[in-house]
């Protein structure tokens, strides 16, 4: 592909959204490309370089239109609609997930959430029932799920990756400290605290 | 400061380390810019000139030495030594910190954990005995702790930012779904899954 957006600048995208939707609920219109820096640090060069492999999504002078380009984001990282997810492990990641009110009007919703253990299977958590990996297969067809989290120690990572693509899910989030071998068509984010952590003790002392 | 590195090459570092361990575990020696590019989706000429601020890393031609860079990494980032960190908030989030094993040789160490619910406190995590967050400023003082995490609710998130500021604290890595605001000395990373899964979603479909 001639016009493949680098994998680095489709990363900052979702900071960007981020930032514009609480400047949106600020009751802000427009927002500048300094501005958004200043809240990102970030430098405005780079933040209008990487919008504009998007076309020309601000003005010059008056800058981005916040609304519009939190609507231009969306389609671009395809949040115009709701992604189900399944969620692998239903220890205390698995529960915090399940709980968690940061996915609202962001573009996910946890849809099923499944452990190995009998001990789990069939409790609940919210209005989630925890199902048995065995499941997994019928779950994900029947839910038309894409998206799975893997939220099991580090020692099943591997297997139960394995697992998921094999039901044809092509997008993983992983918060079991491992890095996980996939197939190239495979995408795989790393929830990793030791990586922000580090980012702040640089500035530490 | 004229050589103030910017935030956004700082965010690299921490991935180029978590990678170099990788390979080292694998008992790889050197590992030039381009191996580094193609497993961390990032362009070799951008990781040359990252780490080109800090000095001669690398030799052209051979690349770079894996367990010299891992080390300097660590001087740079200040991960040589052992944070200890105190955990706010011992719901789910708390529980999954205080018993992560992502954190060995990484730099960090879960000290202490806190509660306002008085039904938590006492309560043990693993080592941990969880206690009042009326206690913060006593064991942030007698553990050296210059790092806290927020596992609370969002709507308890900024009050326990403040209060943890007003300890000594100057690092802060939040989980809570919610924009936190602070003086301009005080570092806060941001664990926020949907921008993580908002990288995945711009790859389905």
């Amino acid at each position: 592909m001639p016009n493949k957006i680098p994998h680095i600048v489709i990363g900052r995208l979702p900071l960007y959204l981020r930032v514009l939707n609480r400047l949106h609920k600020e009751g802000k219109v427009y927002a500048s490309s300094q501005e958004l820096g200043k809240l990102l640090d970030i430098s405005a060069a780079q933040i209008r370089k990487d919008l504009s492999h998007f076309g020309e999504l601000g003005k010059r002078g008056t800058g981005y239109q916040i609304e519009f380009l939190i609507d231009e984001l969306g389609k671009i990282l395809n949040t115009d609609t709701i992604w189900k997810m399944a969620v692998v492990g239903a220890g205390d990641v698995g529960h915090a997930l399940a709980n968690y009110n940061g996915f609202v009007n962001r573009g996910f919703e946890v849809a099923a959430i499944f452990d190995c253990d009998p001990d789990k299977v069939g409790n609940q958590i919210g209005d989630l029932t925890i199902k048995d990996c065995s499941e997994m297969q019928a779950v994900v067809d029947q839910e038309n799920i894409k998206i799975a989290v893997i939220a099991t120690p580090a020692e099943a990572a591997q297997q139960v990756a394995e697992d998921l693509i094999s039901t044809g899910v092509k997008a993983i989030l992983n918060y079991a400290p491992i890095f996980l071998k996939v197939a190239d068509d495979v995408h795989v984010e790393h929830i990793d605290p030791a990586v922000h952590l580090q980012k702040l003790s640089y500035y530490l002392e």
